[in-house]
């Protein structure tokens, strides 16, 4: 097949479509009772994770969600945070609570996951949600907000993930591993590759769909990729001032069907997702209700 | 590359070295205070889980490990089933926890696993210790012994995972899936196949290692390896009175480069797996002792 150049996808109608129904959802919420409630934990100075933190709110007004933003020094003992965590899990205003990644060194992420109630875990980083992705468990979990919104990216590209040849590139926490186990549960063939894959373009060239998620700069090049397959990127990396993904736009666009931008793919859905998961959390803690013993997902 | 047949490589010297080991930390323990203890419950009728206890419990008398089998009636409430894994759980003399699969239908295991201890979870099936597995984080986790044994049987036949192409078949939650973790954990370039992946050859031809674990007698053939691959069995398929891989045994053995048996291949290093879990979750009991506040996991 020869291609004349990508199909550039971005991710501005799949935000808008999702925003459209969670600001539908949260009207009727807060008709019914209060507002849908997130708070956004920001331990330490990242600038970037303060960035995102300040976009989940104004986000959050715009669809009518209270986004609270709990700040906390990058000095706070781990005990402190894992309180804090405590605390809006416990706070029955509170519907969701996200924490900014990456964490300052010297706070560990498990003994905050396990403050935080998996009913109200929006990026889906509690064990009980994780088991709950990795063993195909789907119905009453909540999922990493990245790992869903690549899969929205995919369809986005006009691909069908069951039966799609996928390969993943990346084995982090936040992608790669939540959206293979998604991806297997959808019924997709998934090739995880990383830093120790021998010969990436050998992979990457068997798969009809590319999801570079490494966290490495202009990873995945066109010569890596088989002529029209979509690739989707999830990578944002900081390079001097700009934000880059891990797919090379240049050379990628000439070989791929479709591609999808950064900035402008991925991220624009994700921070839309975050706000989907705000209101399936609600959905679910409700369903919970009635059915005393059955344990969060 | 032309094969003259491959090599059977049994699971006998991988389980023998497990059982050793066992042993000497078993005997050690008991000079040092008491034997292990083992607590397997057994849940129904089903004839083959029977006997997986039993073999067990006879293992465990060799190598100098309390085993127990607590038995329920298939008709048991899920609640009490579950008060039982916490009986077992808060148990100080039990050391280990094991419940046989499949459960009667009725009895779901989710609500178990929640009652079972983590540290004491000896086939790795809380969420706590699969959520260790499946971010990479397996240094104070308990992993299922069947993936463990099915990573060992790789290496016994003369093949590194760092880095290899492995082609794992089937995507359950007791091999397929805590597998596929394991080995992208440690370094593997990994692919996940099932029952809805388009053309099954396609993707084993490309693979250096297929590990078969789909529950479908003979489903992997001669037709789809590459010549002089390593094939390891993972299934255990009652047809009629016999017990039947995953792998037709004749047409691979003539492609393949090395082939684990059924039965005496994984299965053989699970049992003993198992055994060197229960050391394994003491040896983490004691190291968490020391730790306060640490969660397991």
């Amino acid at each position: 097949m020869s291609s004349t150049g990508a199909t550039v996808v971005s991710g501005a109608d799949v935000a808008a479509t999702i925003r459209k129904d969670v600001r539908a959802r949260a009207a009727e919420m807060a008709s019914a009772g209060r507002p849908p409630h997130l708070d956004v934990l920001l331990i330490g100075d990242d600038p970037a994770s303060a960035w995102y933190a300040g976009a989940k709110r104004t986000l959050g007004r715009r669809l009518g969600i209270d986004v609270r933003i709990v700040r906390l020094a990058a000095e706070t003992p781990a005990s402190e945070a894992a309180a804090a965590v405590g605390r809006a899990s416990d706070d029955a205003e509170v519907d969701g609570v996200i924490v900014e990644l990456p964490l300052p060194p010297g706070i560990p992420l498990p003994p905050l996951c396990d403050r935080l109630d998996p009913a109200k875990d929006v990026d889906g980083i509690t064990p009980a949600n994780r088991a709950a992705l990795f063993d195909g468990r789907e119905d009453r979990a909540l999922l990493p907000a990245t790992a869903l919104s690549c899969i929205r990216m995919i369809e986005r590209c006009g691909r069908t993930v069951r039966g799609a040849a996928v390969a993943v590139v990346g084995r982090g926490p936040t992608v790669g591993r939540p959206l293979a186990a998604a991806l297997i549960t959808r019924h997709a063939t998934v090739t995880v590759c990383h830093t120790r894959t021998h010969d990436l373009s050998l992979v990457l060239r068997e798969a009809e769909v590319v999801v570079a998620a490494a966290g490495v700069p202009r990873l995945v090049t066109g010569a890596m990729i088989r002529p029209g397959a979509a690739v989707i990127d999830a990578g944002t990396n900081q390079v001097g001032d700009d934000l880059v993904g891990d797919v090379e736009r240049d050379s990628v666009a000439a070989v791929a069907g479709a591609l999808t931008p950064v900035p402008g793919g991925v991220g624009t859905v994700t921070t839309a997702m975050i706000m989907a998961n705000v209101i399936r959390a609600i959905d679910l803690q409700r369903a919970g209700e009635g059915s005393a013993g059955v344990a969060a997902p």
